[in-house]
């Protein structure tokens, strides 16, 4: 598979070494920009697979960036850097970094890398994945019993009687069971 | 703060970099294995903080045993390979291995790495925890609902009723709810 990638590159001569490998690896920059400044709009113009980052050491403002990146549209992004400070590797990776490399240019090791960065990116986004999901139904689970508890008063049913009605009413409306207890709980001046 | 490393390494030159460099930096190799055959056990008698491996590429029964390790003892596994196979390094990486290098033992190096892979394991093990503790939540809830329902129709208890002679019998029992729960679906008979 070819893979496009968005470089960000303040130096010539490295970015020819990142340049070549990955088009000897059958893959294509599509952007090269010089810093990280603007790294969400790059992002969105040119929506790349993998962002490669050569920096000394992204900024504050990068580094929020790359928060942005991955909590909204997460990509693997791999980053070559010289700070080898403890505290800023630990920051980088927080922000998203699938790869923080030290010291680690040179052409034959760039694929192992992204490899790497990919199987990780990988296995971390499956991570989130299944950690939002189960907060999802914890929270469908909340409202639902919320709104059972409601109708049961209300109208003097038993559980099954209430929660069958919402179902029926889900059914009918074409909504989530969750979404139309949700609805109940708006319309009584609740919040989920 | 001073870490305590396993090393897994057949040779003795590279061993020599990668002890020379972690001495260096304060930390202390605290068992040297040949090869990761018996890693469990290696694991158990000497408690290192760190494993780091420096192999062609660990086999299928090695990589089951930092399956296994991830599993129930977590800890960041900082793997040297020459291997490049994009397969493999989805395996090792899903095996657990927090940092996975390429040609990359050179003894400036090693400290970054093990910076990077300490900062990753920990922010992937924090994601782990949250998704165990709410795939627990989620699982008493169930748990609680349903014994809660036994309890209306027994008893002809109202829910909130149902829920406050739980929240008794597990303040007297010295129990959790959930676990109250638990205990009286065994009763009947039923699993959650």
């Amino acid at each position: 598979m070819s893979l496009r990638i968005l470089l960000v590159d303040q130096d010539a001569a490295r970015s020819a070494i990142l340049e070549q490998a990955l088009h000897d690896a059958g893959h294509q920059v599509v952007a090269r920009i010089k810093h990280g400044h603007n790294l969400l709009r790059e992002l969105k113009e040119c929506q790349p697979d993998i962002i490669i980052m050569d920096l000394e050491a992204p900024g504050r403002d990068t580094l929020e960036q790359m928060r942005e990146i991955s909590r909204d549209q997460p990509r693997p992004i791999i980053l070559f850097s010289n700070k080898r400070d403890s505290e800023y590797i630990r920051q980088a990776v927080q922000a998203g970094v699938s790869a923080y490399v030290v010291d680690g240019l040179s052409q034959e090791r760039v694929m192992p890398i992204v490899e790497v960065a990919i199987a990780r990116f990988r296995e971390f986004e499956a991570l989130k994945r299944e950690l939002q999901e189960t907060k999802t139904q914890l929270a469908d689970r909340k409202v639902v019993d919320k709104a059972k508890g409601i109708l049961m008063q209300r109208k003097g049913l038993s559980e099954d009687e209430a929660y069958q009605l919402l179902r029926k009413t889900a059914m009918s409306r074409n909504m989530r069971i969750a979404d139309v207890a949700r609805t109940l709980l708006a319309l009584e001046g609740l919040t989920d």
